[in-house]
């Protein structure tokens, strides 16, 4: 009975290739792949796949460069260039924040895969001293960050966390954090959710099968966010605990000040609706997407779609014209997002990607393709800037915020463990020196604050310090003034810690 | 009789140890040795001791980081701030070379210790596709520009070029040059000088031997230029050539502008006596000695001279304060080296560098400490800076003229074979881009300008261009404009060559 309906269904959506082996399955196979299949509609997938194709045909025939605008001035905030305005931003970030009405949003719904590992790339452990996952560092600024904040305003608050994870990440995430206690986060303030998912196409609209009775899917793109946040009724769990701005930002990142309240002060200061958080991109071949206008409306450019010309256009000052480097880090407005689930997200169309998508053939033989042979379809987080009333974008400095986790160890690799957990510590050594500390070698003497490269290799001194003791560098005067230290450092909730070889 | 006086010679200077396995060598070892002593003059020596150990000990007392001062806008000339100005810069700098008034001077004293090989650095391939060496870039460099000036002023130049060796490079870079026929320069053009060499010392000021009969001698820095100007004779052949102006620059940078008209056009138009070629420093922590002022005379700061404080200062225009990275890569005219030769060379103190030094100790047992136990004494190229009467700044970008071979490859490592084949062939790459060309990958599909990081690791499109052709990206488009290549991409003297997998 239900088999035939699902033929039907996919007959009338050109589909019925899919289920040319279902005679080769046994019963539990059947009866996991009708369980896929229930809840896809056909229809609406071939009209993504339609749509998609239709805009990305249509990208790549006129260039996008003649109608680039850089970001105005005055919808800037730079913390080098604004630095007088810092302490300001961040007051009415903290103040946002005791008042319960700032949450955080982690996009989690990625696989490691080219990080290469079969879990959720937020339960990693790039090798620390203290060995933290990403998981553990974020809940720990999160906990920090509302500590400030009640702190300065003498008040109890709580900043929710909303981590969206995919239909391939969403059990072990919540395992994870279930055995981890929560990192000492309340459980009813982390809630998970979960992005769509989307079967791969081949170039003629054909869904592709991986197995004989499994279909070749992948999450939706980041800007899955936006549909699931309506399915899964997170607008409104925000709306009820009184949330009026969120920050979003996705998990690779191990230096993200995750609620960042200079942030999200500068943002809620400008009246925003929507604001990103760049870092500014130095060389015009680096592979970073750049915010920009476009035909008025502000959107991301990915660095694929500009002409090397383009790229390289500076200002008067000699910056690069197009140097807003997007870091997937925004602020919105609550307001803002209802909107958009409401109104603008269905009106988004796919973004295609071409890939090599592993298949089985009409013999039933798994391909593993040489050459890219269909697409994923997907939706980018940053897609619906160009609906902003107030777009605002905010600079900072990559060496302090910006250290993505992308890509296993490898000769000359970049974004990887060994860069994220020196680009941490190195962030938390000049910590110490700004407050006062100093680090000294077994023979007691001075290490300079610029370490030099020595065989070519640059090893940071070995420091780090408890996201529960500093989010940004601020409280550590008193643990570390006046004080020479021998590494490895380790500075947690019960003190400073020198870590001497083969133990304590 | 010689070894009589040799013994009295040492004993006045206190350096009588240095005989102490006499007797235990052979007829042979005692007369190399005698041979390395009879021109060292040690009482010089233990006097370059004792001031150098004068000046570092001052040094490490007081900082620095007080008395320094940015390099003011108006001696500053910027690739990008005054992107309007090149064209008459580089004009004015082709007119100084068509008048043969332009030396360059090559600082190939240094042994390839740090990148792992016996010979000197410029004899090093990097692996580009065409296998050439840096000294060969070089030449090639030097022979198009000679090409550039003549055809603008219709009149035959040359553009000699000296090459400082040291006692260790010399012999093997005379033979590679001569077996490769000066890569189409004149042999009389082609000028070698070898720099000093000096003993390392202990800590106590005795002369350190690295076997019984062998002093642990290096070369005096690259300052030792100054010195070796006037014992060589260089500055009196450079007069008699009618040279006015002298570009110097190190061996390991593969993308050196050898004689560069723009950078020698703007300080000649300046009235520069002395110019260094800088680079933006964007980073606070990476380690570059950055150009600035110090009690009101230039100099360079060196990276492990100032506090993190200062190296994080920043201008109103949110640019790092200090971020005028020394490359080594400098202007002078021939008058101010006269001058500096003359004058001020004796006057200037050696630096001190700790290093471990293997050494034999009093049983004649060859040890290899763990801790520094010694010195090496070296002047720096960019010592004289503080006697120019005026003084300029020339600041270029880096991905164009920056990428220096320092070290063997290595994981994560920085500024080595590959990283320097990478920068030049991606700099190839944009001049292609830049002249109208494009890249195709083997199925047709057109490769966007920026490539995408693959698998962690930035794999530039294979393209090289032979200097012959072009000097700094000009006179490719009639050769690539409009047209599409697959990598390896080679262009040289007989033409435009797509070098298929597998061969031709």
């Amino acid at each position: 009975m239900d088999t035939k309906k699902l033929a039907e269904r996919l007959a009338e959506a050109g589909q019925s290739h899919i289920l040319q082996f279902w005679d080769q399955l046994s019963p539990e196979e059947q009866a996991e792949m009708s369980l896929d299949l229930k809840n896809m509609n056909f229809i609406e997938i071939n009209n993504f796949f339609k749509n998609a194709m239709k805009i990305s045909g249509q990208s790549s025939q006129e260039k996008v460069d003649s109608r680039m605008e850089p970001v105005p001035r005055e919808v800037l905030g730079s913390v080098t260039r604004d630095s007088g305005c810092l302490k300001e931003w961040e007051k009415e970030g903290l103040r946002c924040i005791s008042e319960n009405k700032v949450a955080v949003l982690l996009l989690a719904g990625g696989q490691g895969t080219r990080l290469g590992v079969p879990y959720p790339k937020g339960m990693y452990d790039v090798g620390l001293p203290s060995h933290k996952t990403l998981f553990q560092i974020q809940a720990e600024r999160i906990r920090r960050l509302e500590q400030l904040a009640e702190k300065l305003h003498a008040k109890k608050c709580c900043i929710p966390w909303y981590i969206m994870t995919s239909g391939r990440t969403m059990d072990m995430t919540k395992e994870f954090f279930l055995q981890h206690k929560y990192f000492g986060l309340k459980k009813e303030n982390v809630l998970f959710f979960q992005q769509g998912m989307l079967p791969a196409m081949d170039f003629n609209g054909k869904i592709i099968l991986e197995g004989k009775g499994k279909l070749a899917m992948a999450p939706d793109g980041n800007g899955g966010l936006y549909r699931a946040l309506g399915t899964q009724k997170i607008i409104d769990d925000m709306k009820k605990r009184g949330i009026s701005c969120i920050h979003v930002y996705c998990v690779d990142n191990i230096l993200v000040k995750v609620a960042d309240p200079a942030f999200i002060g500068f943002c809620s200061l400008k009246g925003a609706d929507c604001g990103a958080k760049v870092v500014e991109k130095t060389n015009p071949t680096e592979a970073v997407g750049v915010v920009c206008k476009v035909d008025g409306r502000y959107q991301v450019v990915e660095y694929s779609e500009i002409t090397l010309a383009t790229a390289e256009k500076r200002s008067l000052d000699g910056r690069l014209m197009f140097n807003a480097g997007n870091i997937a880090n925004h602020f919105f407005t609550l307001e803002f997002l209802s909107e958009i689930v409401r109104t603008y997200e269905p009106q988004l169309q796919h973004h295609v990607a071409q890939k090599k998508i592993p298949y089985v053939n009409t013999q039933g033989q798994l391909i593993k393709p040489d050459k890219p042979n269909g697409i994923k379809m997907e939706k980018f987080v940053f897609d619906i800037f160009q609906f902003a009333k107030k777009f605002v974008v905010y600079e900072v400095l990559r060496e302090d915020e910006f250290s993505p986790l992308k890509n296993a160890d490898s000769q000359d690799g970049k974004d990887n463990p060994t860069t994220a957990r020196h680009s941490l510590m190195s962030l938390h050594h000049r910590w110490i020196l700004n407050a006062g500390g100093n680090f000294v070698d077994e023979n007691g003497t001075h290490i300079p604050a610029i370490p030099s490269l020595k065989d070519g290799t640059d090893l940071p001194i070995k420091c780090e310090i408890c996201p529960l003791v500093s989010y940004g560098g601020e409280g550590l005067e008193h643990l570390v003034s006046g004080r020479a230290f021998q590494p490895n450092l380790m500075i947690d909730e019960s003190g400073v810690h020198e870590l001497v070889k083969n133990g304590l």
